[in-house]
């Protein structure tokens, strides 16, 4: 009988022991957890804190009994593993709360450890106030702290994922919250113009935003002796307005709470005392099947690293999909089995109070970084048909190869339909399409839930004419920095630039008039053509071209400048 | 100077026109429409009918004039072509309202003369209390009907798209509504189980449906004089209750008014004269390139023939999306380029009051028909993380090859992410992905938008591990005609069976005491197991497997089952 042996109890531990089960009614399996809770919903956390989610035991998935009683798994919580003895095939399990120290041996391991909140080694980070969330304990004692100390101004650290949540929520709470975020954008899996619109619905809802700055030290504010005399009123200590005096890179904030959420860093603690190797990113290596360096042990979620799917480098992705699959596949491995898990795309969404970002594969920071080629287009274009009610902009950002069109990578913003739109372009991007086969996708189409022509379809068009040639278009960053050799056309109704805003430099000629005034223009010189969302630039561009003009068209159009132009 | 003559302003003409100009600045573009209105949102009509688009104005999308301004489209109205000289290159034109009839020249011509509601040879079909809804002329009728008849009751016949949202926009209107369908199903797209879902949208939202049920007659209701006597007040006739009476295949209905919408005919007549060749669906055949058996006249839309992307069968798909792609393409080619068509997969959604019903691919029905070998398996997961409010069921039909698990086809319903999985499918399918790649597409997850292992996933995975022979499935129709060497196993709990619904010979052992009554299961049947969607199925059926039964797992469990038993 084969005994499998699993530390840590959440989505990859916990998606691998009901596999092996039902893969293995025989196996002895037993799962190790060192908190109290086993596959709970991680993902479920800040919107509990913030009341979308009213029970708290909506977010408890499973218990150790009721893994016991479906799947017959030994589940073992406050128990954590000190060690791995690699040699004798046995770990090293303290249980808490006094039990014994035991040795278990195990014919396959399973590692799932997570990753832990990143806390950085400044003044006051150990303030009874400070908070990170990660799991169930973390986020009763958020609650347990606005319950008792009800603060009124919350500081989130940190704008990824669990920032902009928490910040959500904590605004939902009815707070006045800061977000502290050290680079110049929040939402790091998006480029910076993309990140601009959660820039502008964070400020919209309130929040202090504050990118570009380095939380230094967390103070206490105490009562000075004198304050407590002036009040007259010496056996009621007056309370300050505001607990806590943080250090900024860029100045002084009063806050009440702090939320840590800059970021997770892999549990490899034990993997390395265990003489496992890591990779170049910090995290556990494992190969395709999720073995690691020892083939009797397996590695999965958090804590491993695993390759990105367009460039094959090595990636850290902290997201609970891909960390189910592995859970599923180290089992089926551990069993006998030969599967491969397919690299990771990264795929993610987050949601900011009404709108949602999401994206896929790499972004263009990164393919800098990497120094890939690429060509990207932008499409603004209606989440369904604009006719029928609800239908809101779907902001559109498509990354692509020069020469074959293949799909590196896709975010979106807006209010409606943005799921839907990385969904698709997930897929796509994971089949090998590229960007000339998402002209003919055929998509579902009815006035309430798309367009004749989708925004896929269109981020499609644009970008297959962009590669044959029949409409080369120009960027923003070409826009800021034209020669004398060019001029800038913007194709637009005169009420357009007065109501939402003009290019500086612009020479203005409406689409509908352009024909009848082509002799305003100059032959010898490139016109970089623009309007509002690039559409009706890409027909003045053609037009011109026919005529004997150079021409580009700037992608996405004044929407895109904007978004890329605006300082927050 | 090339001249390019198109007949028909709607979706596949209309966007031909345009992109025909953005082609080629130069040549002569006239576009000839028979009515009154060019490129108008017939999508749309149903809607503006139910009051939730509010402006007649928003469906109308271009003008001949804003044509004739942005693309230098000369769009001739009113203007019916009423013969194509194939050996001169011409056509005969009729400008309707007195003007002289002429002929045309064309270097290319292109057919987008759409499709006609089919209108059957009954008596009373004339009768000015019946319509169909295919452009403008069509809407306002039916709301100057509303607005001046004031109808109570309307009756619609048919239950495609246009039936079924003429009964809800009818329903939103305040009539009372009786919906005839010939078909035991409404929205042939989908397979009758699935169908059987708007059945109980239909009659929970107060919809008389009456299926199997043909339409014979219709004849206005008089006033007798005996009535008109008896009433005492001889100079006002008294209305009699309703206008119409209804002769059905199986009984009498009254009514006000009603809506044909029994489906559509393509528009072949002036293709025939002139001796192009039809294809044996009864559109106009055309190539990939959407030329016609002439190769100077293209033709596309609603009126030809393509192929379906699975079986490559001649289809009529009368879609939006399919015609406004052909329109592109064709303008492309004639203009000397070389684009091609890529067969229809016939994705479609539609909304049917809070709920939503898709499919792309080819349906159960259809594969019968075609004599295909298939599979099928059956998910019910919840559209979002279940703890996150406002998730809600999404049923998911997949068809796919029994050996290598291509994707035949998919059909899904329910009130939430109905076209977003319908999309991934058609893409999918589209990219020629098998259900195995189906477990690992990574899709956007956060709790507000999916779950970790998506509907999509899920579904990969039970049809995978039914390839795999790791756990076989059966069908409603298997637990429908059992043998005696068989027995059902329903392991869901006793309040679901009492509460829900209970199969009537099975018996009831709860998943998790399974293990401990493995004793009262006969080793020598077949055990056909089932629960409430088919995954405490899939445990317990994976844990007799290995414990030395043979079994099988109803995909889909108990829902599925009443799904495809119960009778409207």
């Amino acid at each position: 009988m084969t005994r499998i042996v699993i530390i840590g109890g959440v989505a990859g531990g916990a998606s691998a022991a009901a596999r092996a089960r039902r893969m293995d009614e025989h196996a002895e399996i037993i799962m190790l957890e060192r908190g109290e809770f086993v596959s709970f919903a991680n993902c479920g956390l800040p919107y509990h804190i913030g009341g979308e989610i009213e029970l708290r035991n909506a977010l408890l998935l499973q218990t150790p009994d009721s893994f016991k009683q479906r799947f017959n798994v030994d589940v073992r919580v406050f128990s954590e593993v000190t060690a791995i003895d690699r040699q004798n095939k046995s770990v090293a399990v303290q249980p808490q709360h006094g039990g014994e120290a035991y040795q278990l041996s195990y014919d396959k391991l399973l590692l799932s450890p997570g990753a832990s909140p990143i806390k950085p080694p400044i003044s006051g980070i150990d303030h009874s106030h400070v908070f990170s969330l990660r799991n169930i304990p973390d986020m009763d004692a958020i609650l347990a702290a606005l319950a008792t100390y009800k603060p009124r101004h919350a500081t989130v650290v940190g704008g990824g994922f669990i920032g902009l949540e928490m910040a959500e929520a904590l605004k939902h709470r009815g707070l006045n919250v800061a977000l502290v975020e050290l680079s110049p954008q929040v939402m790091a899996p998006v480029d910076i113009e993309m990140a601009n619109m959660l820039h502008q619905k964070l400020i919209s809802q309130g929040v202090d935003l504050r990118l570009k700055t380095g939380l230094e030290a967390i103070a206490p504010i105490e009562l000075h002796p004198a304050e407590a005399e002036a009040m007259d009123q010496y056996d009621v200590a007056k309370k300050p307005h505001h607990e806590l005096q943080l250090t900024l890179s860029n100045g002084q904030l009063q806050t009440d709470i702090v939320i840590m959420a800059i970021g997770v860093r892999p549990e490899t603690l034990l993997a390395s005392y265990a003489g496992l190797a890591l990779g170049e990113r910090g995290g556990i290596k494992v190969n395709s099947a999720m073995q690691t360096s020892d083939p009797d042990i397996y590695a999965v979620g958090d804590a491993v690293e695993t390759p990105d799917f367009v460039a094959g480098a090595p990636s850290l992705v902290p997201l609970a999909g891909p960390a189910n699959r592995q859970g599923r596949i180290a089992a089926d491995n551990m069993l006998g089995g030969d599967k491969h898990y397919q690299a990771t795309q990264g795929t993610a969404i987050c949601k900011l109070f009404d709108m949602a970002i999401a994206s896929t594969g790499l972004n263009e920071k990164t393919l800098k970084r990497l120094g890939m080629d690429y060509e990207k287009v932008y499409v603004h274009a209606a989440s369904h048909a604009s006719y029928y009610p609800g239908a809101h902009p779907v902001t559109l950002k498509l990354l692509f190869t020069p020469d074959t069109g293949k799909i590196l990578g896709a975010q979106a913003a807006g209010l409606d339909g943005i799921d839907k739109r990385i969904d698709v372009l997930a897929v796509a991007q994971r089949a090998g399409l590229t960007v000339r086969d998402l002209q003919d996708l055929e998509l579902t189409y009815a006035p309430p839930f798309g367009s004749a022509r989708d925004v896929i379809n269109q981020a499609g068009m644009v970008a297959t004419n962009m590669l044959d040639g029949i409409d080369p278009v120009c960027q923003v960053d070409d826009v800021l920095h034209m020669t004398d050799e060019q001029i800038l056309l913007d194709v637009r109704n005169p009420p357009e630039l007065t109501k939402i805003g003009a290019f500086p430099n612009a020479l203005n000629i409406p689409l509908d008039q352009l024909r009848q005034r082509l002799d305003e223009l100059p032959k010898d010189k490139e016109i970089l053509v623009t309007c509002m969302v690039g559409l009706r630039g890409h027909v003045a561009s053609r037009m011109l071209q026919q005529h004997g003009f150079k021409t580009k068209n700037l992608t996405g159009g004044y929407k895109t400048y904007h978004m890329a132009t605006i300082e927050y």
